[in-house]
């Protein structure tokens, strides 16, 4: 059996586990509380970090090198268009999200508000949570211009791109962090994509401490 | 004609560099003074991140979306392998160095002891450097290992794996943080990368305040 060693908020896990669900491969997720740097979680991804996919005898880590080979090994249904061109568009877009939206927004709301508690390091800095709740916006509204231009992301099809914008805001969301009122374009986005089945498993994570609000899982929120 | 957007020590832009020119395609260099964040700068790239490739109408940012997309647009020389778990190969350790080694090592040696200066922010953070002094150790032994059991980085041909791990290691070595002497598989490993013709004018990159030291441009180091 396939395994996908995770922790169910976080971004990075989420978008391996959506790309999973949409090509149709059975995974058994298993909780990973990866700040606690386990010896054996260690041996199965040196880099000591989550999401880690052992699929037969490989074990595979970083989640842009796992939804790349998922591509190159399982390529139906694609989440990766065909021509060069707009591969590109999807791969900058899947960076902007986990590198910079991470970065100036996820690290700082989800990082201070869920992740302080969890581990146990700490109040949040009330410095980071105004600047991300600050930066959110920004990235609301640039999100809001590709997709009055396009049906998604990255272009005329779903894409990685779509899974990675949604693994982070699906994230937040848990913590109502996001103002689906500020565009109705990127809320009628995540209303297609989240009434996906793939989507499902998200939908029910838990985590302890932490109820999950009543729109999270309300397909009509 | 071509243009790069970049600065001359900053390591993505050094993958990419790497990429263009082993790959034969000319292009300008336009060093770019990305912590401004010129108007100009963010039109081309909102993201206000170098590397930045103009290449006829196109505009491309990301230096891992750029690679790949060199990759499926001019596929010859090939820098990714065939089978898809050699390119996942690549593909983990293009993400260990310019994920985990740049948080680890890069950003805490070359942020504090160059860029500090470089954009007036300040006195270094010794503890900073001193966590990365360390680091790099953890990082040349587990270069070695895999080197002691491949030709290249991942696996037997050269791939953009080397050129992601050589641009880190170039920036750091233009500040002499780099005990080559650590271990003799890495030296060798750098030593033929770095008598490549690509290499060539990442040897010839300067920067005002900072004299290149004797060994950094020298083949035989
Ligand atoms: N580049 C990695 C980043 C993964 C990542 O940062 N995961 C976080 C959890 S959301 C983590 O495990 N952090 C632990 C650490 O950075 O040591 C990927 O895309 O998989
Ligand atoms: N994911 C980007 C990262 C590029 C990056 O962080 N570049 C640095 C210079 S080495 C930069 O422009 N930083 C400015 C910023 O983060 O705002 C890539 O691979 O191109």
């Amino acid at each position: 059996m396939n395994r996908l060693y995770h922790y169910p908020i976080s971004p990075f896990s989420r978008k391996v586990r959506l790309s999973l669900a949409e090509k149709k491969i059975e995974v058994e997720l298993v909780e990973e509380r990866y700040w606690e740097q386990d010896a054996d979680f260690l041996l199965r991804n040196p880099a000591g970090k989550v999401p880690v996919l052992r699929m037969g005898s490989q074990t595979l880590s970083d989640s842009t090198a796992i939804c790349e080979y998922l591509e190159d090994a399982y390529p139906t249904p694609a989440l990766l268009p065909r021509g060069a061109e707009d591969r590109y568009e999807v791969r900058r877009l899947v960076a902007w999200f986990d590198d910079k939206f991470h970065q100036e927004v996820t690290s700082k709301l989800l990082g201070e508000r869920m992740f302080r508690k969890v581990m146990g390091t700490g109040y949040p800095d009330s410095a980071n949570v105004k600047a991300g709740a600050k930066a959110i916006k920004y990235h609301l509204d640039y999100m809001a211009r590709l997709l009055d231009q396009r049906r998604w992301l990255a272009g005329n099809e779903m894409s990685l791109a779509d899974f990675a914008a949604a693994a982070h805001l699906s994230c937040l969301d848990y913590i109502s962090d996001v103002d689906w009122n500020r565009s109705e374009v990127v809320k009628d986005w995540y209303a297609k994509i989240k009434s996906r089945p793939a989507f499902r498993s998200l939908l029910a994570d838990q985590v302890p401490g932490f109820p999950q609000p009543a729109h999270y899982a309300d397909l009509d929120f």
